[in-house]
């Protein structure tokens, strides 16, 4: 087994690589990689020279997937796929995501060229937070084989479909199905910083993820009538801006009525967005999870009857859209007691909780047993600069893993349920 | 006096020469010409030519408006000042503003090389919008000598300042004392579409505005905090655009209830602006007028009050600034009479009315009598690509002007009262 002083120092050196990471931005002073993007490419490179030298070979799939093989004892070994996402939402911190794929690297590097009955496959998936084209787990989505027509033609805010994105990110989106999960694959492991604040509010540094929330996005829009702030009274408006307003506080309202919902309004845009006119436009977005898919599909359903309810009554129009609806989903068992056995082997009591947060690991379990370790995230601060870990929870998640890997490599039954993809 | 058919002509020529314009623009498919743009180079150009034309000395001072000169009777003639402004809103429509200084040429024209006791000059206001800077009426301050250090710092959204953006538009900030009016001034003269309902409710083509009702601008920004939109209970969010939309209809509310008063929020931005984090900042506009400026002054604080108290309860912070505070301006009672006389003199009943919008005449009047004449606005509908004009009001508004210029070329009592700006 590898030193205690060697882990500390991987660690280390993982929580500085995401720092690095961090600066590949396409904000200037803050962390955004969106799907694409330039600093995407100088995200992969540095990743494929600290793969590289932990012994994988590295490229890039159709879907800008960075992938990453370390073999196995056999070149007919069955594979274990390792990963997260490497993209970010605007004004990110430096782990969400980014964290979870250099623990894989870090994993291979701990293992120091030793070969295990399964290939390693560490992935950097190229899109799973949708802030470029409104729709997440673009990257994952290849994998599962569902990145169909309709996705490759939605568009961002400049027009760009995702297919034209990728031909000028130098991807071919003809060799898409070779991006797809082939041969016999184990499962699919994901470390990720919790994002909340559960796991610190008990002392615990590590949570094991027994299922992910349902989860609905949609977009509503408001049409009312443009007109100027000085010369209409205020009984002949049409104002879009009130009316979304009035329904992003009928979206909380609503949320806190009805028990482990929540709801989020991210996005607002208003148009013409002078200060001295009327809107005549306003869009906003819906964020929408429950333990439960069908107490989120009748809370979406009643959300849109009030927006209906809200514009009717203010001589306004409304117009929404699904981005995205999304099943609760549950983690492999097997897989989550291996990992509840390697968290106590580090010294820690196990906490198995609901993602409120949708993972990588969601769709990957469409297809492949999948588990998933989280961090405690100091704060529950996610989605924010001051985002961050403890380099001792970060130590603890690497044993941790290793200790799985170890326990997998020895167990029959984990090798027998190989599932092909 | 020139024929009406020739008169009708030059109507549809202004017309015209708005709509051209209109195509000089920063936004593709719509037109948006903010201070100092590209495209409002090339409508200085576009004027330039018909201006020169009538007869018209022109150049640009150092605050980026449009100034064309056509000589009086004698080069000590005292000065006549006709104008509005160049710049737009986004997506605006092709008459507010523009047709004002259009009308002004097309004046010129008419006056086919006539000389008048006293010169005109045509100006061109390069920002009356305040879409750029995000605080109005940058080209008349010039003239009246208030562009002062803090607005010359002011910054745009992206970081460059008034002073930078004269001198990236080949002017010369040392030069703007010499863009504030001197000599013997008679009078500020402004034509502009009404921008509302009333003049076409009550059946008139024009309208003479006897005062400008006052007006604030305010900027407000809530900050929260930033987060994960899947793993916050919604009782432990700091939201700001929940916040922010509570204020917004707070503002509605207000404005509702204080009869004459009218509010707008018309800019939302919200950060980071993901559909998956909650917002931890909004910032929010408000554009509040009302005919006595006490009134204005008193609800603007009740707002601002009503901002802390929603903030407190919410676990924000609230910051507020002042954009502009403009008080109740009067229009010159003798130009109201003289425009009265000459709107009876094309067959139209004058009606008098209070500007709920603001216009450069409001302050070019603290130094010089100044009136305006309104054209109805068709539907009511302005600062929209919807806007429009009858090609009859423009027509009867031109014969007006020109029935005005003769009436003041004949007025001893209004040559006798030049002002020395």
């Amino acid at each position: 087994m590898i030193r205690p002083t060697a882990l500390t120092s991987l660690a280390d050196e993982a929580v500085a690589r995401c720092v690095r990471l961090a600066r590949l931005s396409e904000e200037a002073g803050g962390t955004c990689r969106s799907f694409l993007s330039a600093p995407m490419k100088d995200c992969h490179r540095e990743l494929s020279e600290w793969l590289t030298a932990a012994g994988a070979t590295v490229g890039v799939d159709a879907a800008g997937n960075l992938r990453a093989l370390y073999a196995g004892t056999s070149s007919s070994a069955p594979g274990l796929l390792i990963g997260s996402h490497l993209d970010t939402v605007p004004n990110a911190g430096a782990y969400d995501g980014v964290l979870g794929v250099v623990l894989g690297v870090a994993l291979l590097q701990s293992l120091d060229g030793r070969r295990l009955p399964f290939s390693i496959e560490i992935i950097g998936f190229s899109d799973e937070e949708g802030v470029r084209f409104g729709t997440p787990f673009i990257g994952s989505r290849a994998l599962v084989g569902r990145l169909d027509d309709a996705l490759l033609s939605c568009r961002d805010a400049t027009g760009t479909t995702v297919r034209e994105a990728l031909v000028a990110f130098g991807l071919r989106p003809a060799e898409l199905p070779r991006a797809a999960l082939s041969g016999k694959v184990l499962g699919y492991l994901e470390f990720h910083i919790e994002q909340g604040p559960v796991l610190e509010s008990l002392g615990r540094p590590l949570g094991v993820v027994e299922g992910i929330a349902a989860q609905i996005r949609m977009q509503f829009e408001f049409s009312g009538r443009t007109n100027h702030a000085g010369t209409t009274p205020m009984h002949l408006r049409h104002d879009a801006v009130a009316g979304a307003a009035e329904w992003i506080l009928a979206v909380e309202s609503m949320a806190r009525s009805q028990p482990g919902s929540v709801a989020t309004v991210g996005q607002v845009e208003a148009k013409p967005g002078a200060i001295n006119a009327i809107s005549g436009f306003a869009r906003v977005s819906l964020d929408l999870r429950h333990s439960s898919q069908e107490i989120c599909a009748s809370v979406a359903g009643e959300l849109a009857r009030q927006a209906e309810e809200i514009a009717g009554r203010r001589g306004l129009r409304v117009k929404r859209c699904e981005l995205l609806r999304q099943n609760a989903v549950k983690m492999d068992a097997f897989l989550i007691h291996e990992i509840e056995a390697a968290v106590r082997k580090v010294g820690c009591e196990p906490h198995r909780m609901v993602s409120g947060a949708g993972h990588d690991a969601m769709i990957l379990a469409e297809k492949v047993p999948s588990a998933m370790i989280f961090l405690r995230s100091p704060g529950g601060v996610s989605h924010d600069p001051a985002e961050s870990v403890n380099v001792d929870d970060v130590t603890k998640a690497l044993e941790c893993g290793l200790h799985l890997l170890q326990q997998l490599a020895e167990s029959s039954e984990f090798q027998g349920r190989t599932c092909r993809a």
